[in-house]
């Protein structure tokens, strides 16, 4: 894949390493001459610092054979253009960070793949840890939320069948981890002390599931 | 809840927006006045402008009192010692940023709860995007990740039920967005256009797992 | 009319005079603070400071209630989105500097009327003043250019009509500024030491044209 | 010709480019040391950090053998003595931008050609548009406008010559531009459906006119 | 006298101060607010904040009914626009700082009273009593210099008169000052030790009138 | 001369000037790299970025064969120290700027050589033209001060002797310059229109001198 | 006392609070006005922004009923200027901060207490300590220094008396720790477990000293 | 000793330049780029540019060989973490100043040698000597202090022996400086004029043996 990345804070580092120690032809662009400098001592890709809404830029960028462009800046207004322009190159794939939620209506006419404020993702699992921190939070979708619990020593749930602990409604078991393995939570499986739950919940029913596996599980 | 939010960064502004539009007692804790004066015009909280690893100024945030303490800063060693002071006053929740993986064990020593640094999560879901626009990653867990597809019009998978299209291993049904609501796919549930359809799957199969969701529902 | 000036630069704060002098209603939106201060202790209209890609600023501004936003910013990815959302609201006219060519074209898909880059235009007649110092270049349309050429005294085109010296073909006398008074020149009319003389010209024969007038007048 | 160029703020820098463009010999000056540097890398000239009213600094750019020297900083200060000093010298031609209307006639007094406030001079022509959308100020003289209207499909105006239309007083049609032509419009020119309309008119008639070509052509 | 400053610097403020304590009516002008805060607190006068090529800050300066305007910036080309702009307000006297020597004649053509840039007045003198370091240069003047010698109990010179030691052509004593008397010295007066004597010598004779003075009171 | 020059403010340049053009071994010392890298560009001396309290940075400065050292900073504590050091290293000469009067007497302690504060002496001067614009004062000593004034075409002073125009007690006649020459006033010397006529006055006869002198002469 | 502290580093603002707090009248002067309105909040003192070489502010700090001046920038010049002008106004103890200790001499001449470089003094036991970990340097003298040994449970020197292990030449037992309580130790005293031995040391036989405390105590 | 220290203010400097000094292997980390470029043209050592938490940079400084680790920044919370990350590595000697009095109990449950705030240290001792100016607190310890006293010729102390002025009870004589030879006091030592004495006193007396030897040696 030759995937260009607008940004170079945070998110676009990660990525850029990611991505290139995956073994994809990589381009970061950013208006900061240092921060290009720096990610070209880390990582075996191509830094351009300029503009990314600058038609040169982008073109040195490759912008004509790239399959993919992710723009991950904190101005929104610089990621909408730069997808825009990347698609009148016809790039395939557009993926962008919306800092403002107002904002997503306009990348979706775009057509771009957005992803919601990464600052608010985590400090919505902050939030849930801090109320309950033995609860952590895996992710939240429209009306249901995934989150873990870990099996203590002699808890009322440890040694019954997954069958047996199942009559929570709006309540699923998604994963059983054990060791170093994984295990599908199907009906006959046993829960032993150690064993991190996954867990999915309905929205309305998250407080109830919360405090069903509490007594279960601690 | 009283809970002590250090660091006014992205995500400790969202946090404190959060904590307090559910009711709890909030301060806030950093260094930078100005960001102090902006966050109280913005939510009903206490905001202080000091450094959070000075006692007198945890102090003056009623450390005494507090229930929670969560670092957001991108100092690991303000996070990890404002946490270890908290400890020291008994704050019975501690949570923090990590934002060096490799400082991870130190925070578990003391006894702090700790999210993995948040741009790598955000990177790791723009990666995949990247590489498969249409399946959109929610969480990765050690061993497994969730995932979720949206079933087109005439595709394969319309129209039959959970049950039949079960075959694949090592991967899950979790949820089925359809209109506002939410469904557990029990297995007699039938899939309909438009569906919004949430899966776990075991990493070694990840791959595999989305080819086969893409053959069914795209 | 109720007008939303986006950038307090030069161009800005000009029009927010103009504006504001023929009565209008006018709110400025610019990111700082100072000039928002500024321009507020010169002209009785509205000053936000705050991010014009931002709702809750436009929201503030008026803009469910604007006739006109026009975006003047050195930066055309924030032009771009300014006028975009204003769209969303409904506002009627919307006007926008472009400051690189190259995104003329996405402004016009969100249907803003654009103004090209102003320096270009002002080097553009700086230029042929140093090649011609005695030749204004007035304007430039999609092939043709307008001029001025001040008549002097004992030139040959003196004291004859406009009839006489029309044989200049892709050429046109378009006024002909005498005393304070400003004159149609019909074919009669004599032109005279003095006159300031306004001709329009097919680009392809600018060069023959202002020595045409050279001759003439000079 | 031989061209200094004084300043590289945004009309600096396109008036090097195009003079350059143009084959000219290029010298341009500025007390930043990095845009002069920027400059060197875009075009074929030379560029001196300095003050311009430095003389030693004027000798190194020749200013004993230019043809013109083009003032284009916003400090009306700097402009004039440099004007003044390259007068001292000889250069024939002087031109430079004048910040402040008011300064105007200390710069003809040395003799030195002058372009009013570009920023003025774009914000007039978006402030018409904001107020007409459809038409656009292209220049204005002393006692006059030009401007320009589109033809829509079956307005009044089409379909009609220009004699058929020349009933207003103080106006005057100046070019027609369809496809990629343009067309002088002698009297029996017929309108066509997209025809662009240059048009020139008395000031104290501005509104009249704007009005009538709008009954004719939308 | 109503008198008007423009630039803050050390020299102008030094100058506010002598104006003020000498009753006259003071107006400085500077772009820096903060040095006009400053000296509105020492001193009975009216400061603006501003750039004193503008007009309108001329004018709040009263400019109209100045009876003297004092360039004094580090700016020849801010230095002579004021000045200028003064004359045509009718400003009768107009004096300037000229940093840069070869300015001198245009504050000539416009009838500015000039001062040679101060730090080479100061920088002469210093330099000349690093290499003389018992005697005092007071002044220079095309062609002569005033100079100070003070004199040594025992010295040569002393008790005598002045007619007795004045046959050192191209040399004149201007003054002697004795306890706290100033002495004008006629031919009659005798020299005492500790007197200060002031002489003044024509520049050619400079080396040998210092010489001469070392053996009469050294 | 071995000469070690403080500070690279105006003053310190000029005489880091004047002292290399005259041959002397010069090495100036400034905190500031930049001004110790312009320096060197433009005069054959040894420029050293230091503290000049520093006895390294002055031992490298060569302070123990320096024949003078002066001190040109605006810092009267800096320039006191580095004198004093001087003085420890046995450096004969020794002179310095004294920004502020009151200090003058420590440095007398320490037999440095002083200089009041130049931005006085030219804002006095300033002022006395701007009361008296055909009047230059030259140079103020305790008790007396000498100036200039031109003799005008057909004033009364001129054709008369010195001695016909020596009634004010007071005053003495230092110099008249006519042409390129230089007189010393013996009491035969006629004036001639055009003569630049020194006097010296003492202080508490200013006015009247002055009045006098303008009489004659105007 | 009345206490005029110059310098509000580290240095100032700790002791600043340790005077006021002993009942002192204080006055701090320091250029930074933020860090006077610092202290100002924490402490019953006056505090003065400006400089403190400037007779004004001295003045205003109450110099003429001063008791005692402490000089504690990081500027040897300044310190030695203030002290050097207290000394003037006949304030009885001046004591200063020298940074450099080739500036000592200076400081001595004018009569002033001064401490060596504190950065030195503090590296100095770092160096020790990180050679020795068990051993602390309290403090040098010329030809001496004093260190402390925590003896060990079960060492060669416990339940022995001080007598018994004085047999090292060069070196003295000063004090002995032992839970909140401190014993000068005569040569009966018993040496315990945990107690803190402080012992002076001649530096010639600081090394041996060292191990011989090693040997017994650990 | 292979030596790492952390920061590069006054402390770490210093203490680099005594252990290189001194033959070790020293490695300083400071994040500021140019104080790693200064050190380095001073002494012969590494200089690792870059943060002391990052376990790369200190692997870089080669943690898993050093014997000891020196934090001496301003920032507590740095210091602890750097300390405690080395301790992983299993570095031997842990060493750090302690900037806030609070944190020393983390510091010592961590394992490290601290040292308290160097600025207090020095403040308490320019207060006492404010105070008394005649006597240099040389340090304290809990419970005592140790101070030095100057014998004045025909003081009451001189010519009798240690243990004739004995009798003051929580007191006692250290060392006698006299010339440049150190002098363990026993009983028969008598004191001469000039001599310096070294004192311990424990706190609750140290008003009354200041006194004491006052009396005796002043």
């Amino acid at each position: 894949m030759y995937l260009i990345i607008v940004g170079l804070g945070g998110i676009g580092r990660s990525l850029a390493g990611i991505a290139s120690e995956n073994g994809h032809s990589v381009v970061v662009i950013d208006k900061d001459e240092e921060k290009c400098a720096d990610i070209l001592s880390l990582h075996d890709l191509l830094a351009i610092a300029g503009n990314a809404t600058d038609k040169a830029i982008l073109e040195d960028a490759g912008i004509d054979r790239a399959d993919a462009l992710v723009a991950t800046t904190s101005d929104d207004a610089l990621n909408l253009m730069a997808c825009w322009l990347a698609k009148k190159y016809a790039v395939k794939t557009l993926v962008s960070i919306v800092n403002q939620k107002e904002h997503a209506d306009l990348f979706k006419e775009v057509g771009v793949r957005i992803s919601e404020n990464p600052d608010e993702i985590v400090a919505r699992s902050l939030y849930l840890w801090s109320e309950n921190p033995d609860t952590q939070l895996l992710a939240s979708i429209e009306g249901g939320s995934i989150f873990e619990v870990t099996a203590s020593e002699g808890a009322k749930g440890v040694n019954r069948t997954v069958k047996d602990v199942s009559d929570m409604k709006d309540m699923l078991y998604i994963a059983i981890r054990r060791g170093g393995k994984l295990i599908i939570p199907s009906g006959n499986v046993t829960f032993m002390p150690g064993d991190v739950i996954t867990v999915f919940t309905k929205k309305e029913s998250e407080g109830r599931s919360v405090e069903y596996m509490d007594e279960l599980f601690h």
